[in-house]
């Protein structure tokens, strides 16, 4: 038996919502019977789900929803009864241990930090993300909530990411990169350059810098970054992986005797596709807050909210902002 | 007939050199009548390539040659006879009208920047990658020579690779996007925004922000960032490819079936990934510079050093550094 928690889940977030949330709901109900939510969203909702499964799930309705195009510190304001303002609300209660929402990143880290509020000595919390690498899953952080960062941001997101790394994803000693435009620990920005200086004295598992060509080779578990080049990085990597897939396509429907070749490695290029998707990793966890916030791809499908549903469940059961906040005081020696 | 030009060539740069520079050389002269070549490099190779090749070639003996891995301005400074620094000081003595070389980028700005100099009212010379995009080709401006950058050199960089785009690569009207995390004129680090600023205000063509996922797709034909920031983007463009291409052997050889499958879509494929090389596009252009530069990949074959060698001797013709100083003195009303 796993110890029991409960998530706060935003039924209204993502492209397919609420249908596909409430779907993942199901499967992360089934999957874990020492599980419980509650859902915040439209009463027609969330009250027949919270109906049809008593003792497990309960409902909060709200009567706001906040875009993917909103303003995220503006929205958050605002709409004070939105499904993500209330569910981090309930997580500052302590009614619910984590929040998982397939909504607006920034919305999602603005409320959060607003209402769960930072870890003690966390200067900046920062969103990560869990970048589906055919070699090894990779963290990527911050991907944008820091778009200027200080050496010392850096070195906390590093610090915090290892922490994910080691006690959610299992990775027993993570190998911590600093993305970088060079090799030797002179290259780069001037930020760069003293970040180095800073994850080479205070980051255990700090390995050197993580050029782009390395992001997903497997050599880092955890490549940080300030928010501006994260960002940049991590929608290059799917505008680079979209650009090909597409010319792929051409290239196999070219002609007739090409597309009954097609037929014959599909199911391989499928599972290439799968491997590479962000379905399979859960979502991008917000890191440095005193609750546990899990934010899935806009696009996500109920098996992809299913698994951000579990990863926030498994983060709870980890403390991981108890052991974040452990770790950053250790290792900076406050 | 083409206006008669002459292009320095670095004998001793790239990973196969000087085997596929001579080779290069040889398809290059053998393209463009009206080109000539001044080679430097060890005596043994461009001696007797200039005896076989009298009125086209000139041999210039030198003695040293500047590694991949040496530090960019220490190796220009003591290697005052290498290959690198004299094919600049060459374009500095106007013997010739621009510089190739397949060899250390960092190495190759910092000899122009010191020997053939900046244009007056350029304040940083910038590099710039033509990316291969399947789409249509992309310039990527700055790859890495400032690390550290102003709004105002952004603004240049972009108003220097919008000549370069429409005189040597013939786009009529050059598309501008500022690398950025957000299509809103707010987003993005602060130098971001203010760059975002200038741009609008002085750069004709400007479009507003590309993000990582628009570099590829076509919707832009200059992308300006600082050298950091792009330096990453380039990088993990090629990085993604790599990946997905060695995943993609994987999965065509997983089985018999799938192997016989693969023979009939290679031929798509190698086209492919012939459209993403860099052996078509012909290097990275230096910009802001008295002369006309072209840096080749390290990896190029004989092919890209022909293309580079043809694309410098292309630059010279249209006199690009001058119609550089003219457009940004216009533009920025200097």
């Amino acid at each position: 038996m796993e110890k029991p928690v409960t998530v706060a889940v935003d039924v209204m977030g993502g492209d397919a919502a609420p249908q596909v949330v409430l779907e993942g709901l199901e499967l992360a109900l089934a999957a874990d019977k020492d599980l419980s939510v509650i859902l915040t969203g439209q009463a027609d909702y969330v009250e027949p789900f919270a109906a049809a499964h008593v003792g497990r799930a309960i409902a909060v309705a709200t009567s706001e929803v906040i875009g993917m195009e909103e303003h995220p510190a503006e929205a958050v304001r605002q709409k004070k009864d939105s499904s993500i303002v209330v569910g981090c609300r309930l997580v500052k209660e302590e009614r619910a241990g984590g929040f998982f929402s397939a909504g607006s990143t920034g919305a999602c880290m603005a409320a959060a930090t607003l209402y769960i509020g930072r870890i003690k000595g966390i200067t900046r919390p920062a969103i990560a993300s869990i970048l589906p690498s055919p070699v090894c899953p990779v963290i990527l952080t911050d991907i944008g909530a820091n778009a200027d960062a200080k050496p010392e941001y850096l070195l906390q997101f590093a610090q915090m990411a290892a922490v994910y790394a080691r006690h959610v994803m299992k990775v027993e000693q993570p190998r911590i990169g600093l993305l970088n435009i060079g090799e030797e620990e002179t290259k780069g920005s001037l930020l760069a350059q003293e970040a180095y200086q800073l994850l080479k004295e205070q980051a255990p598992g700090f390995c050197g810098n993580a050029e782009g060509t390395d992001i997903l080779q497997g050599r880092f578990d955890v490549v940080v970054t300030d928010g501006f080049t994260g960002n940049v990085a991590l929608k290059t990597i799917e505008g680079t992986a979209a650009v090909l897939f597409d010319q792929l396509k051409l290239v196999l429907t070219a002609s007739l005797p090409r597309k009954l070749a097609a037929g014959v490695i599909m199911p391989g290029l499928k599972e290439l596709k799968k491997s590479l998707s962000a379905d399979e990793v859960g979502g991008a966890p917000l890191l440095g807050l005193k609750g546990s916030c899990i934010i899935g791809h806009g696009s996500s499908n109920a098996r992809a909210v299913a698994n951000g549903i579990a990863v926030t469940a498994q983060c709870i059961r980890e403390r991981l902002p108890e052991l974040i906040s452990e770790t950053v005081a250790i290792e900076t020696g406050r």
